[in-house]
């Protein structure tokens, strides 16, 4: 087992990671377990929760339906309505197994029922493994607007077993690996490097891949809990990403984009920006390009869609003053945030996506 | 002026607060201010701030009904919405001018709008000045169930006028003298004896013990802001106090009962099992009754409804395990938390209740 231990938000992974979490249950003893589940995890995961916890009481299921739709400030209240009425107090505890989905709804609702209640993150998607369920962050949408509506507080622990990444299809992994990238984009040539010949049938070097984001994420997040700076970083091609993540979740036309997939989408066109802004080598634009398609697929844009992803650029939760503030490379492993981006230059960006 | 400097939560009241809160806003230099109030704070309360205060631009203000009825998360949700619309971003600043249903209301949505903007507290009822404003504590109820969802996240500043009191009814006036007897209750027989001979109309005395309640509140929730101890002296007669207001707001054949009217007749039962289990004196608990019976009126409970105001217990937020955990007094200024109390008991301090 890998571990990193914190006053608050512990990760433990792999190894007899189950062998822990009962002794975190036996320790916390809380008057009743609760477990968040979507359908999908209920289905594939639970039972290996199941199968390795010994629980005093039955744990209560709760279930939402699955999918980014559903994660809303009504399913929230349909989520506090339950705990209510399944009599949760404030020494009760919330598991939520599964991806950052659920990791995210199951964070917001724990942290403000009856003003909080403690909280474990089980992820089961790589997504969540190396990312959602990390560093505190929880929340919901409000309509198209992602995670409009939350707040930052950790989990009282996050268990990893790659174990559940087997019950997942092969676009939910490459999710996942979008996250990865850019931790190797914005943090480490060498971990970048090493990702390029990432192959999730490889059991032990995905493993070794999993734990080297999770640690890059930890460190980021532990310097600067609030995103007032260092942790600004890990919006690295979110503010296009997730714009382009909401206008496809809109429009019922567009195929929904997993929210990888958007943010690959969203680090090539913030590679070209970065290049021209900054001093970003072409030539690892270039390859940074060709890393990412070969792993995510290549969605068209018309002019009109960009100028509608544009717009919703204004709700980016890095706003200030009606500015939009981009986070961008000056190199491999070397940022630099707050930087300012004409919309004519986004659209260069998107002609560049375009060429490949 | 008086005031309190910490960290986050910083009081000031009365004297040139307003002069005060121009140079916090300076300091602050918000991207947007947003106004919250609800229809009566607008029309009574807003110009008395917008007079005193030099907006650089034009606040924002947003506007819910007023009345507990609409302290639900549908509110919220409009509200979030608002501030998106509006263009507010992460550092705007949200102003709750208002009772203590503003004050919860709004310090919820800004701490979990885009996860979380900094709010100011302006409290103008007497309940929100000496309560509600100060501590910390937000959120909404669910249904019936006060406070339900929420989060303890201090406000940047609490500015405290009591020219607004001016604008108050007079049974909201004693509904804020509630807590403060409380506070006299469970923290100094001196403060008890003062307040019996409160008169608002006597306007440097109330400015006077306005300001020893605040400092009573701030004192406990400064050694222990998120309830584990000393804080939860503060829930003394509202275990009973929120289930009667609970069960008047659900049943319409009831007239509502303000806040403090309910943990005012909360006071006088918790009193009287005191009596019973611990060593409080029946001639105080006399003397409690019928000062609080001066300034209060007296409700009728039949059977029935004690029987679903019992019932309503459950859904405390101290409760544990099934158990309803109280907080009784020793003695004047000494209480006793975690006490498991009878229903037979508590329908004993109802007949109490019903002879006075």
């Amino acid at each position: 087992m890998k571990y990193i231990i914190k006053e608050k938000g512990s990760v433990y992974c792999n190894g007899n990671v189950w062998q822990k979490l009962q002794e975190l249950l036996d320790d916390l003893n809380p008057t009743k377990i609760f477990i968040l589940t979507d359908e999908n995890t209920s289905k594939y995961c639970l039972k290996h929760v199941l199968q390795h916890i010994n629980f005093n009481n039955p744990p209560l299921q709760l279930t939402v339906p699955a999918g980014e739709h559903y994660k809303t400030i009504e399913t929230c209240l349909k989520l506090w309505e339950d705990l209510s009425e399944k009599g949760a107090d404030r020494s009760s505890l919330l598991i939520s197994l599964g991806g950052g989905m659920i990791t995210d709804l199951g964070g917001f609702v724990a942290s403000t029922f009856k003003r909080g209640i403690s909280f474990i993150n089980i992820p089961t998607s790589m997504l969540a493994m190396v990312d959602a369920s990390i560093g505190g962050k929880n929340g919901v949408d409000l309509g198209v607007l992602k995670n409009q509506v939350g707040v930052i507080n950790n989990a009282h622990s996050v268990i990893i077993d790659t174990h559940f990444l087997k019950t997942l299809p092969s676009n939910e992994l490459t999710s996942g690996y979008a996250e990865m990238l850019k931790h190797g984009l914005i943090y480490s040539k060498d971990y970048w490097e090493s990702l390029k010949s990432f192959d999730v049938e490889n059991v032990p070097a995905t493993e070794e891949a999993i734990w080297k984001s999770i640690q890059i994420k930890n460190e980021i997040v532990t310097v600067d809990p609030t995103e007032q700076n260092e942790r600004k970083a890990l919006n690295f091609g979110h503010t296009l990403g997730h714009a382009i993540e909401s206008y496809c979740l809109e429009h019922n036309e567009k195929t929904t984009l997993l929210h990888g997939e958007a943010i690959a989408i969203g680090m090539i066109l913030t590679c070209y920006i970065s290049k021209e802004l900054l001093q970003f080598p072409l030539l690892d634009c270039k390859e940074v390009s060709s890393v990412i398609l070969k792993h995510f697929p290549k969605v068209e844009f018309s002019n009109e869609e960009i100028n509608a992803i544009i717009e919703l650029l204004k709700y980016d939760k890095k706003n200030k003053n009606g500015n939009i503030y981009f986070v961008l490379l000056n190199a491999f492993g070397s940022i630099k945030t707050n930087c300012i981006v004409r919309n004519e230059l986004i659209k260069e960006a998107f002609d560049f996506y375009k060429t490949f």
